[in-house]
C-alpha cells in the first residue's frame, strides 16, 4: 500500500487548567478510494487505506453488483500520469465482463415521490433470500464475542479515530478483523475477505460492529448471508425492521457480557 | 413531519447471568431522504426524520451546488402516487432555475488515476476563501462549549443512537442543535438552518460534532466558514491537513474541558 494507516503528528495539548503542551498524536489516515467494476466506476469513498482489494470486493458484493459473478482479478489502477500519492487510490475488481454494467446510483431526475424504508426493505426482500432456514447462533455466544473481538483493534489503540467490523465463529472466536475510518467499510472489507476465501454465505458466522447498526449495515450483513449481526452501540428503527424480515438475529449495546435482542422478537 | 424521530419497541435485555427479560426500549428513527435542487436528484440518504429542509438546504450548500443562488423555497414533493409513509420523503429546494444543474456524483467511466486527498483538498481550496481573515475564536471558549451542548441532545438521551452537531457563539453558548443518526446530516442541518436565518458566512460561530472530525466535516464547516470546529472524537490525518489549508482551528478529543489542538499548528 502507498501510504500507511495512521500517521504521526505534533498537537497542542490543553488541559482543565488551560495550559498547553506539545505531544505527538497519532491520526488515522483518511484517502479516498475509487472503486471500478470491470472498468466501469462503482463509487468513490473515503477510507483507510489497506485491504483495498477486500473493500472494493465487498462493496460490490454486498451491493449486489457481482449478480452471482466471480471475482476473477482485482488490481490498483496505475497509469503514467498518476503521481505516487495517488497510485494506489484506484481499485478495478475484475469478473471478465460477467458482472452487468453498474448503474450510477443518482440518475438526474426521478419521477416518483414512492421512496420510504418500506420499499428499501422491499428492495432487499426481492435479491435477497431469507435466513430463516440457518441456525441461529447461541445467544452466549453473541454475548461473549465482543470482548473477544477488542484486542484485534490495533488501529483504534493507537488512533482512537477508528471503527471495526469482525467475523466470529460459533464457538465467538474472531478470525476476520478489519478497521476502518468508515464502518461501512469495516464491514465491506470483512465481506469481501470472506467472498475470498469462499465463505459466503456465512452460515456459520456472526457479523460483530463497533458502532451502531443502521439500515445499511443490515443489508450487508443479509447479503453476505450472516444469521447475527452483534453492534456495540444502538441499531436504528430500520435497522431492526429489516432484520426481522431477513430472519437476522440482531443485538445491539452488546458490552461487557449484556446486550439487548432486537431481533427475532420471540426468543 | 410525517413520521417520529424515535420509536418504542420491546426488546429483549440479557443480562450478564443469561437471563432475558422484555423491557421497552426507544430506537432512533431511520428513513431515507431524496433531496432535489429545482427538480434534479441530488442526493439520497438514510437520516432521521425533522428538520428536513435545513438538511437539503444545508447538503446543497455544503457541497457547493447552490454557487451563490437564493433558496427562494423548500417543500415536500407529493402525488397522489405516494404512501402517507413516503410523503415526507422527498424534498426540493428551489432556486429558480438559478443554481446550476447538478452534476450525478458518479459518473459511468472516469479517464484518469490522479485520485488523493491533496487533490480533494485543492478541489476545496478553489471553490472556498480561507478563513485566515477571520478572528479565531479564544481556545477557553473551544473548551467550555461541549459541556454546554450536552443538554441539547434530547434524542440521545432517549435512543443512545444519534448524532449531534451545534454552532456556537463566541461566548460558548450553542444556539443552534441538531440531531440525526448521520454525522454529516446533523452538521449539514445546522448549516442550513443558519442559511435560511441569514447567518452564513459562520464567521463569529464555532461548530462543535459529537463524533469524529473527517474530511466531510471539515469541507461543510469550511463551506460554511466557521472558523473553529471541535470534536469529541478523533480528526483524520486529511481532515487536519484540510483545515491546516483551511486556517480553521481544529480540536479533537474534546470532553471535560480537554482537548488537543490539531490546526493551526502554531497556538
Amino acid at each position: 500500500m502507498g501510504r500507511g494507516r495512521s500517521e504521526r503528528v505534533l498537537v497542542h495539548r490543553i488541559d482543565e487548567d488551560g495550559s498547553p503542551r506539545r505531544q505527538p498524536d497519532d491520526l488515522i489516515v483518511e484517502e479516498p478510494l475509487e472503486i471500478r467494476l470491470d472498468g466501469h466506476l462503482v463509487a468513490t469513498t473515503m477510507r483507510t487505506p489497506g485491504d483495498d482489494f477486500e473493500l472494493a470486493v465487498g462493496l460490490c458484493f454486498t451491493d449486489g453488483l457481482l449478480a452471482g459473478a466471480p471475482v476473477l482479478r482485482c488490481r490498483y489502477c496505475t497509469d503514467e500520469r498518476s503521481g505516487a500519492d495517488a497510485e494506489f487510490n484506484v481499485v478495478t475488481v475484475e469478473t471478465g465482463g460477467r458482472a452487468p454494467v453498474p448503474q450510477p446510483r443518482l440518475t438526474a431526475t426521478t419521477s416518483s415521490c414512492g421512496l420510504c424504508g418500506s420499499t428499501s426493505i422491499d428492495d432487499l426482500r426481492k435479491r435477497l433470500r431469507p435466513l430463516t432456514d440457518v441456525d441461529p447462533l447461541p445467544l452466549e455466544v453473541l454475548t461473549s464475542a465482543p470482548d473477544r473481538v477488542r484486542s484485534g483493534q490495533t488501529l483504534f489503540d493507537r488512533t482512537g479515530g477508528v471503527h471495526a467490523a469482525a467475523a466470529f465463529d460459533r464457538s465467538g472466536e474472531p478470525f476476520v478483523v478489519r478497521e476502518d475510518i468508515g464502518r461501512h467499510n469495516a464491514v465491506d472489507k470483512v465481506v469481501g475477505r470472506l467472498l475470498l476465501d469462499g465463505k459466503v454465505p456465512a452460515d456459520d458466522l456472526g457479523l460483530w460492529v463497533s458502532g451502531r447498526a443502521s439500515f445499511e449495515i443490515v443489508q450487508k450483513a443479509w447479503a453476505a448471508g450472516f444469521p447475527a449481526l452483534v453492534a456495540v452501540s444502538a441499531p436504528s428503527s430500520l435497522a431492526v425492521e429489516a432484520a426481522r424480515v431477513a430472519g437476522m438475529t440482531l443485538a445491539g449495546f452488546a458490552r461487557s457480557g449484556r446486550l439487548n435482542v432486537y431481533a427475532p422478537t420471540d426468543l
